[in-house]
């Protein structure tokens, strides 16, 4: 596997391979690769001749009280997951590489950005698009992969992509989960051996309101209430939002009438948790094998 | 010469050329081509082997008292100007293709963008960075040229492309002159006969300015003097600025000691012109001569 630090040879090397007629795959990360990484390089190890994974603790998505400075970065992990997955290529620009002196263009995707994790973290997705951006010129791909369990970021780089007319296919991955249903996270870290017992209470309340869409239910205050009432079996977590809403847009729905994303956010302590369920409505799957 | 509405078509073309080794270059325009255009293209003709012209009349980069409805689409000139200049293929984009329904996405350069054009005509420079942006992305050029003329536009596209990493090289070309120094511009047809031979005086304050630094002046306000003394010759000119700034950054000087920007923007009536001059203070000639 080669390591490239310079985005000028990561650049010429993608260049190189795709005039060969070589397919140049992606996915970007920030390290700390758990088990919902190694599923995202599987998926697109199987997709692509050339596989990329870049290595970016991104500064600019971070807010000022977040955890960059502590953020977990164990690189020779890394690279020996990368390494056995059949990763061609790690990516590891510097701060300074990706962020030069007299820096200051930015992307913005505002309407997909404003809600949710765009409102409980201001400049985040700010951050994320220009990052992303950044990274598609250097790494020059044919298709990236994204995790699901990063919904909003997902739709919104989908979104990017399409608008700013860049030409990569955006593969969305399902979120991997511990055997409670906990989603991977590299944050997960930080959860105390407590916190992690209950951390799953997340994901049971995402369940609960898909199980009463499942049974047919269209209004919204019933299925947020399912999805409430479970969370507060655990006074420990703090919900940021619990929320149906558009898959597409984000926007929150007034009824769910075909497919649902279900996207909650809950704090346990000073650890920040985030998870989503898509799911489609009776009616929906009834007239689509009519139809 | 192959013409082309199509996004999709133009990206398709773009790339099976670069796969071949073919270097594509590119000169976006928003039509109503004059000498200033042909200078153009004819210096990217002589730098690639496959030439893309578009024009595209860019709604997000006017603002609302401007003059989007009026401004020229003499199409079948255009055409026929990029046919005789040997242009490949003329890239001709409808409004709904470049921002369809959900569109969102923006591109600041917030630095280089805030003062003089984008202090005068707000959400300007967005509207130029994000398009140029999009067009990038479908056209996928090697090179792409820029008019002097639109200097701080040039700055931006250049900060622009090497922020994100587009890898496109941006070259910029002097601008192209009536007799009497007037820039060229698609909006001179708007000046009257009397605003016409007036609307030089523009250009003969940036010379007045030059050569007052070329006498070895490196105060700016003997500098700035010389420019408002000549301009103020003509009461029918309004100034909106005539300054001199740093040629990268666009800051204001606070004395010329290497080179000047002389940049000035004015109003006859309800037209306005722009235009620019870079001088090389005496010292910098003589210390380059020496290094």
């Amino acid at each position: 596997m080669k390591i490239v630090h310079s985005p000028q040879v990561m650049t010429a090397w993608s260049l190189r391979l795709r005039r060969e007629g070589v397919t140049v795959g992606f996915v970007p990360t920030m390290g700390a690769l758990h088990d919902g990484h190694r599923a995202l390089i599987r998926a697109a190890r199987l997709q692509c001749d050339a596989l990329v994974v870049s290595i970016f603790v991104n500064p600019t998505q971070f807010g000022p009280t977040e955890d960059l400075a502590k953020y977990p970065r164990p690189l020779a992990n890394d690279r020996r997951l990368c390494r056995a997955e059949g990763v061609d290529l790690c990516f590891e620009p510097s701060v300074a590489a990706m962020y030069p002196e007299g820096f200051q263009t930015t992307v913005a995707v505002p309407a997909i950005a404003r809600r949710w994790e765009g409102a409980a973290r201001p400049q985040h997705f700010a951050g994320v698009a220009t990052v992303v951006t950044k990274l598609f010129g250097m790494v020059r791909p044919d298709i990236a992969l994204f995790g699901q369990k990063d919904y909003q970021q997902a739709a919104l780089i989908r979104r990017l992509v399409n608008d700013l007319n860049m030409g990569v296919a955006i593969i969305v991955h399902p979120t991997v989960r511990e055997k409670d249903g906990l989603a991977m996270s590299s944050r997960n870290v930080y959860l105390s051996p407590e916190q992690r017992t209950i951390a799953a209470t997340l994901y049971k309340s995402l369940q609960a309101g898909a199980e009463v869409i499942r049974k047919g239910t269209t209004d919204i205050q019933a299925i947020q209430l399912a999805m409430a009432t479970m969370i507060e079996q655990e006074p420990a977590v703090t919900v940021d939002y619990l929320v149906a809403c558009d898959p597409l847009t984000l926007d929150p729905l007034s009824s769910v009438t075909s497919r649902a994303l279900l996207l909650g956010a809950v704090r346990l302590g000073s650890v920040r948790l985030i998870d989503n369920l898509v799911v489609a409505a009776p009616r929906t799957r009834i007239s689509q094998r009519c139809g």
